[in-house]
């Protein structure tokens, strides 16, 4: 058994998982202080209050940053202020178990591999549609890190010009077209006098047979499409899934975002992978943590 | 002592290459005859002639196409109109020693990687820039292959909207921006008066203090700052080499590019890898052709 915590900006989700893929018990805390301190002793107290039931034999934790597995330091993470953290070292002294710390697209993208939609293939990404977009990449059945953990930033790959900036500060990378704050913004553009609030109204709309609607999702689709291609090109993985809150909707473009991909492949004799609906949803996060080493 | 074949679209270049990535002896032939069946015999001669002299052990072969490496299996070949040919089959039938094939450009950074101007890292990129723009990838101390080995076709990546299509159908390819064709194009654009007919003629141009010369430039080196800053999102490399016919241009547009690199990158936290020339040149492809099983 295993333990798995996936840590985002406001929660720290936790669950023990099986050698099967599943989630035996799981919970969810609110972060009230998010030093690295106070979210060490969440974690102590967790495993501890877990660990008389599950007898875990690893523990491993994924978090929205950059983060050199290799050396279980937490280089950058944004959302709670952090720089070159040693999580490993800090848990180390508490937990005597091997741990593990990783970006959390990276876990997903290896709990959707080894359980989930992507289940068996040795060369297979991750695009994780929410907010933003996130990746991850198993490429001859190794997670691809990077120096320092730092790659696999596949939201930010510029694929053309944006009427708006990135936050990374560049024009153009493909989260600035293909993200829910994307599809939002876009469809305002289009329809100002009625706008949206969040990316499911698009999509609802979409159903309804909402002019704006169309035009914004051949929009998102068209860059959603480029940006595919270029993975293709660069990896050619046998499966691309597409996971985080705006994968729902996926039965809802996966039509017209493959008719564009296949229109635009390098060669037709190369059998590029097929995109897919990522299958475990939020668990991917918290059982993909447990498993952060099984693709190094 | 291994032996090295780099099989270009008009030539066969081969060489003995010892354990420290030497050429002891090196050669190239025209191809008279561009099938399969007559590009083994001239390989098996050439084996025959060499080995008494070098007592092989080992042979590679680097050709500029999609290439199956786990299978021997030529995909695609677009100079030579090969399509799924068996080399390493074919070979073995005449040659009994361990045999590879693999993509010319990922042999070019394998050679790089051990003995040139890559050697010792562990991820490093490099970027052949000739007519077209290739590339190869070691992430991890692994070769990025690909599904089929279709993968790291780096230059096929979209960056922006260009003027002309790229030969693969898409628009906005690095490589329609980033190449000795892209520059010869561009410049003449600029200046179709006085219109150049190679890359060469550019960087001499530049070097006069040439106006529609220095515009190409920034130009050219605007996408490829795109394009690096989108290689060091996906793989974080600590190094990334430019090779090919263009990289001896390289100190004439070496502090350019990384100007408008440094001012793009994601985290100024992270130390991103550093942009260098490649120092093996046309070598590179015989002696990592010898070498294609190095980073499996």
């Amino acid at each position: 058994m295993r333990l798995g915590f996936d840590l985002g900006g406001t929660n720290l989700a936790y669950g023990a998982v099986d050698a099967k893929g599943t989630l035996l018990e799981k919970g969810s805390v609110a972060l009230t202080d998010i030093t690295p301190e106070a979210i060490v002793k969440l974690m102590v107290d967790i495993f501890q209050d877990l660990d008389p039931r599950h007898h875990f034999k690893k523990v491993g934790i994924g978090v929205p940053g950059i983060v050199s597995q290799k050396e279980g330091v937490v280089v950058k993470l944004v959302n709670l202020h952090w720089v070159l953290v040693p999580l490993v070292d800090m848990l180390q002294e508490k937990i005597a178990l091997p741990i593990s710390v990783g970006n959390d697209a990276n876990a997903a993208c290896i709990a959707e591999v080894l359980f989930g939609g992507m289940a068996g293939y040795q060369d297979a990404i991750l695009l994780t549609l929410g907010t933003g977009l996130g990746g991850g990449v198993i490429s001859g059945g190794k997670l691809l890190l990077g120096h320092q953990g730092a790659g696999s930033e596949l939201g930010h790959m510029v694929v053309g010009a944006n009427d708006v900036d990135c936050n990374c500060g560049r024009n153009g990378c493909i989260e600035t077209f293909v993200s829910a704050t994307a599809l939002v913004r876009h469809y305002n553009l289009l329809n100002s006098e009625s706008p949206v609030h969040d990316a499911k109204s698009v999509f609802d709309r979409l159903s309804n047979g909402d002019e704006a609607a169309d035009q914004t999702l051949n929009w998102f689709c068209d860059h959603f499409a480029t940006g595919i291609v270029n993975l293709y090109n660069i990896f050619a993985p046998e499966v691309i899934a597409i996971g985080g809150g705006v994968a729902k909707a996926f039965p809802q473009f996966e039509s017209r975002l493959n008719h564009m991909v296949q229109s635009r492949v390098f060669s037709k004799d190369i059998a590029y992978g097929k995109i897919v609906e990522a299958t475990l949803g939020n668990d991917a996060g918290i059982i993909g943590a447990a498993y952060l080493d099984a693709f190094l």
